[in-house]
C-alpha cells in the first residue's frame, strides 16, 4: 500500500489509483501523507477528487462484483473447490446488503473463503452444511472464529452441534434472498438440499451429484430412503434449475434437474434396481471419516480440530 | 436400453419411460419390439402417445438444459476441469440453434466432453485454444475425430496448425452468439482472450488468471507484453464482466474485471514492479513442456499423440 500511496503522490501513474487508494483511507491522511510527500499543495484538490471518486465507486463495487454471469447480475455466486476431496463450497449473497452463505466450507480453504468475503465486502451471516460430512472437516466452526457475527446451521436429524438446526421447509435469508431447506435424507440421516427458488438453483449436496449420487453404505445411509428423497424433492423441481453438487470426481460443476431425470445412471432406473446397483458398489472405506465424522458432529460450534484452533 | 425397453413393454414403470426412448427410437421400432414382445394391442396407443409426448419433450430439451444459471437460460454455459494440470475448460452454447463451441479442451478429457456434447444435443462447431498451452495437450484434434464438422482455431500468432488461424478482432459465431477476439500476447505470442459481450464474459486463457497470471519467462514470454495486453484488452472491458481463467491453482473458478484491476497482486502494480515480480518467480521447469509443445503446434489438425490416435 505504501508503494501505491507513493505513486499516488508523485502523480505518475493515476491509472495506479485505482488500486493505490481503498476505500477505507480517510481524506486527512491522504492530505497528509501528500503534505509528507512534499507535493505541490496545487495539485491536492485534483488528488481529492480522484480519491472521493475512487470512493463512490467503492460503494458501488460489490454491486457488480459477481461471479453471476448474464444480465441479471443481482447476486454474488462462487463456486469454489477444494482439491483433496474434490469438495464444491458455494458462496452466494446479495450485493445490496452484502450478507452472504458459505455452503459446505471446507476447514483447509477456510482462509481463502475468508479472503474472498472480505476481499468482495461481504458479511458472512452463516456457514452452512448439507450435512455431516465424512470426507473432510466443515470449516463452519473456523468460520465463525473469523466471522464472530457468523451462525453455523445443520439440519437437527443431523444430530451435529450448530447455532441453528433445520428442518424441511425452513428459510435461511439473506438480504432479498432465501435459501429453502428440503430434507433429503439417504446418504445420510441428516441431509438437506437448499433450494434457491429466485435464481432456480438448488445444492444438492451429496444427495445428488451429476450422473451420479452418494454412497449409501455408512453413515445411516438408505438406498430406499435415498431413492425417494431425490424423486420426491429434486427432481420435482423446475426442469431448468442448475443442480449444484458438493461434489464431482470427473471435473463437472454443475448439471439441471431435466439432465439427471433423464441421463442420471442410477437414479433413472426403477427403485428395486437402484438399490441393487447401490449394494454391488463395494466402495473402499472413506480414507478420512475417522477424523471428519466426530470432528463435524461438533464443529459447527468453535470446537475446531487442534491444528486449527491456534489460528 | 434393452432393459428399459422391455420395462416399458411390460408397462411396469411408466416412470422409467422418461429415460427409456429415445428421440431416435422410431414409432414402428416400437411398435414392433411392442409385438415382439406379445402385448395386447390395445395399449399401443397409449404407448405411441407416451412416446410422442417423450418426443416433444426431447426437442424442448436442450433449450433449458443449460449450465447457466438465473433468469436469463438462454445459452448453455458448463465450466469444466482436468485436475491432471488444473485447467478449465468452457462449453458454450446457444440452445436454439444447438451450436456450439468448445474452449481450451484437454486430450485426456475429450472423452468427457464429447459426452456432454452428445447428452445436451449440442452441434459443436469449433473447438477452441486460447494459445499453444505448455501444461497440457490440448483436445482439439481429437474432437475433431469425435466431431467431423467441428473447426479447430487459434491464433495465427501462435504458429500452431488449426483449420483457422484467428487475428485480432475476429469474430466466432455460434447461433445467434459471437466471441470477439482479443489478442492478448505475452504469456506467449499467440495468447487469445475470447470476449462473450453479450453474456458479459471472457475467456482469458493464461494471459490473466484469479489474483495472478501466467508466467513469462519461457514461450517467447514478456513480462512487458503481457501487462500491457491484461491493461489494454482486459481491464478495459466493462468492470462487472466475468472473467475465466485457464486454470486456477487454489480452487476459484471467476473473477471479475473490477476485482482484478483493484486486487491483482501482480498487475495492479507498475509495469516496472510487474516485470521485476515476474522475473523473481523462479518457477520450475513446466512437467509436460517437451510433449505438450510440439504436440500443440500440430494437434489442432488431428495429428494426435499415438496413445489417442486408436480411439
Amino acid at each position: 500500500m505504501a508503494t501505491c500511496r507513493a505513486r499516488l503522490f508523485c502523480g505518475l501513474n493515476i491509472r495506479g489509483l485505482h488500486c493505490s487508494v481503498n476505500k477505507c483511507t480517510p481524506l486527512s491522511a491522504v492530505r497528509k501523507l501528500h503534505t509528507n510527500g512534499q507535493k505541490s499543495r496545487a495539485e491536492l484538490p485534483r488528488l481529492s477528487n480522484l480519491v472521493l471518486r475512487q470512493r463512490r465507486s467503492d460503494c458501488q463495487f460489490s454491486r457488480s462484483m459477481s461471479g453471476f454471469v448474464g444480465k441479471d447480475k443481482d447476486i454474488v455466486f462462487r463456486q469454489l473447490l477444494e482439491y483433496k476431496s474434490f469438495t464444491y463450497s458455494y458462496l452466494v449473497a446479495d450485493p445490496d446488503t452484502k450478507e452472504a452463505i458459505l455452503i459446505d466450507p471446507v476447514i483447509e480453504t477456510v482462509p481463502r473463503d475468508s479472503k474472498i468475503v472480505k476481499d468482495l465486502g461481504l458479511n458472512l451471516k452463516y456457514a452452512i452444511n448439507t450435512h455431516v460430512h465424512a470426507d473432510h472437516i466443515t470449516g463452519t466452526g473456523f468460520l465463525k472464529k473469523q466471522f464472530p457475527m457468523c451462525k453455523s446451521a445443520i439440519s437437527a436429524a443431523s444430530k451435529a452441534g450448530a447455532d441453528i438446526k433445520l428442518k424441511e421447509g425452513d428459510k435461511l435469508t439473506f438480504g432479498k434472498y432465501e435459501l429453502e431447506v428440503r430434507s433429503t435424507p439417504g446418504h445420510t440421516n441428516g441431509c438437506i438440499t437448499y433450494v434457491w427458488h429466485e435464481k432456480e438453483m438448488a445444492f444438492t449436496g451429496d444427495a445428488l451429484l451429476v450422473r451420479g449420487c452418494g454412497r449409501t453404505d455408512f453413515q445411516e445411509g438408505s438406498s430406499e430412503t435415498l431413492y425417494n428423497s431425490v424423486h420426491n424433492k429434486i427432481f420435482s423441481l423446475p426442469p431448468n434449475y442448475t443442480l449444484y453438487p458438493a461434489h464431482d470426481y470427473t471435473g463437472q460443476t454443475s448439471t439441471t434437474v431435466e439432465e439427471e431425470k433423464m441421463m442420471n445412471p442410477r437414479l433413472t432406473k426403477s427403485k428395486e434396481e437402484f438399490v441393487k446397483i447401490m449394494k454391488e458398489l463395494n466402495l473402499p472405506y472413506p480414507k478420512q471419516i475417522d477424523k471428519a465424522l466426530p470432528a463435524n458432529l461438533v464443529c459447527g460450534l468453535y470446537n475446531l480440530p487442534e491444528e486449527f484452533s491456534k489460528s
